[in-house]
């Protein structure tokens, strides 16, 4: 590793690493990654984003100027950081036990998605809030993936469907997907 | 209501709607509540604080000025807003049952708490942070009445516990506290 290079201490598979590599490609910041595979899950990763921002305002903002877009921002990131992605990742599933755990991921995210999709019918634009990207849009492509991965059905929820393809069309997201990773195992690989 | 006072919408006994009561009570905000009983927990009310600190940074800053330190604010209150008190809230633990949600909610707790003394080892002062009050401290005091709810061993998180003293014997935590809202049924109150 170059010296002074940020290290990403990162997991391929885990939502939360995502997003944050989202953040460093947009911020077109070159990084090691340091692949670990026993991740402590949680929100951590966005103080890592607020961070990047304060410490990097360009070459894309992350965060709108407007105090009141701000918040539209952090809502929708928290909602999914702290209202759906905990309740659905690997270590609550495994307190669940494996009889129960898809119906309960299915659950939470659904109810997540509900709440998520009548928030964006009056914050979303092209992106969750207006035509910028956001750090709101940092969250919802990892955890629509999760959605995926548990066969939630997405069509009671247009508008997080329509934003999620927009975004993963964009080089950010798709050098950052799980598929791309140092530690991605072969099979997965894409 | 007078016109133009900011209204909270709040319930008494959410650890969320506390933080946020805390927040206005330090930045000397005067406010109407309006009592819900239900209410969507999660982490919705960082928003509220984050757009608080923005818009009134007098006369108490709830974020530090070093975006390290702000990191280290937001480290803490994301562990504990996304990493706790999402696994132990009442719709999660509706789901678990009654019979295993009195264990569920002490581990989750615990395993948090673990993580969070670790985090303070390195970070605390007075308070989470240094010797400045912030935003992780607006976290804690809730938690840890939670975690007193659930009857939870404080003893291993040294730390923790002298924090949360210090932070109860403030005005801002007293005033803001579940025992003395709006909405508190006489038996509850202080």
């Amino acid at each position: 590793m170059q010296a002074g290079k940020p290290v990403l201490y990162s997991f391929f598979r885990s939502s939360c690493s995502w997003r944050v590599r989202i953040a460093l490609a947009l911020k077109e910041i070159d990084y090691d990654t340091f692949p670990i595979s026993l991740i402590k899950d949680g929100g951590q990763q966005l103080a890592i984003i607020e961070y990047l921002e304060e410490t990097r305002p360009t070459p894309v903002r992350l965060l709108p100027q407007d105090p009141k877009k701000r918040a539209s921002v952090r809502l929708i990131s928290d909602l999914i950081a702290s209202g759906i992605q905990p309740l659905q990742n690997l270590s609550v599933l495994k307190k669940v036990g494996q009889e129960a755990q898809l119906t309960w991921a299915q659950e939470v995210i659904s109810s997540g998605f509900e709440a998520l999709e009548h928030i964006l019918q009056s914050t979303a634009g092209k992106y969750c809030v207006g035509n910028e990207i956001s750090m709101a849009d940092l969250c919802l492509v990892p955890q629509v993936a999760n959605a995926q991965k548990f066969k939630v059905d997405l069509s009671p929820y247009p508008i997080i469907n329509r934003i999620n393809k927009t975004l993963l069309a964009m080089e950010a997201f798709q050098v950052s997907h799980p598929s791309r990773q140092p530690d991605t195992p072969p099979e997965l690989r894409a």
